[in-house]
């Protein structure tokens, strides 16, 4: 499995957003749903071994994390407008301290960056993409990696500092800094590349 | 220089869309505009280094060609909405013989497929994004390549002739079939790496 979280510093959190509005009122849901998009489309195909973490901290109900499961997913089109009305729908669904499936392969719980982060360290490496890292060419990539990013912000110091308690690799992916959703296609790209 | 070109089978020449409706109505133009992300956005700037041809060939006014310059561009946000409406300006310009600007770095033409790579063929290499390809690790691309890909169709057998008189290199991004977008920006970091 390839895990993925990201956080969403300032990312509605309610569903009260208009579809026209991921990238104002909505607290930049647009970078999360372009992460969407290139957590799981290949050209004619699911990634069905992936699994997405959007960690939203904004608005008026913080935290909660929408979960994307690419092994149930349905109705997943490409483009930003479909993926803004699967999210919103998962964040109108009522929930208290259980996950609840909004629709296939998309969840939504009250976990927080922590919680997420301390689940998915049980399952595999914590890999924290970042410009100053080892070049994850000539990085070997373990099973089940778990890569953690961030929005247009960086992580929180203490958002760092809950990361740290897992031993991160810190890893890089090339000369320049780029937005999260292009880092995922270059690790998918690697790690195809690798284990094909 | 790096360039692009992308051929829209279906996507609009006229502008007569709602930007609600980039996937359908617009003849799939969501995924041109999300090649107009890949192609130049990095973390904090923009790749003044591309240039991008969108080659449309849907709608009731085909061919039209709305080309990127980098070197120009201004008021270009990542999200897909706010592209559309700068693409839908440019279809909705008046044009003749001549190429128009229609806002900064944005240019529309009756540039057909043919002329494009014609012309593109005179400042670069022809590559052709293809999976039977050569791995483009371990490809010498030379400077200012010409990067030419098709949306969710293959090019058209008419349209793969008039490449091949070009005599295109045929390069491949990895194991899978990707998207354009995705395949534009691990073309870049290869691109990255190698010029850094």
């Amino acid at each position: 499995m390839r895990y993925f979280v990201i956080v969403g510093h300032k990312a509605s959190t309610t569903g009260n957003f208009k579809l026209d509005d991921i990238s104002g009122g909505a607290g930049r849901l647009d970078i999360l749903i372009r992460c969407v998009n290139s957590a799981f489309f290949l050209s004619h195909n699911v990634r069905r071994d992936t699994e997405l973490y959007l960690v939203l901290q904004g608005g008026d109900d913080p935290p909660k994390t929408v979960r994307f499961s690419g092994a149930e997913l349905r109705y997943l089109n490409p483009d930003e407008r479909s993926t803004s009305s699967l999210i919103r729908n998962a964040l109108l669904k009522k929930i208290d301290e259980e996950e609840k499936k909004s629709s296939p392969g998309i969840y939504v719980s009250r976990m927080s960056f922590g919680d997420v982060v301390k689940m998915l360290s049980e399952r595999g490496k914590i890999i924290y993409l970042k410009e100053d890292g080892e070049d994850i060419r000539g990085t070997e990539i373990r099973e089940d990696p778990v890569f953690v990013m961030s929005d247009n912000r960086d992580l929180t110091e203490d958002e760092e500092l809950i990361l740290s308690g897992y031993g991160p690799e810190k890893v890089s992916l090339g000369p320049y800094s780029l937005h999260a959703d292009h880092c995922m296609i270059i690790v998918h790209n690697e790690l195809d590349r690798n284990t094909h």
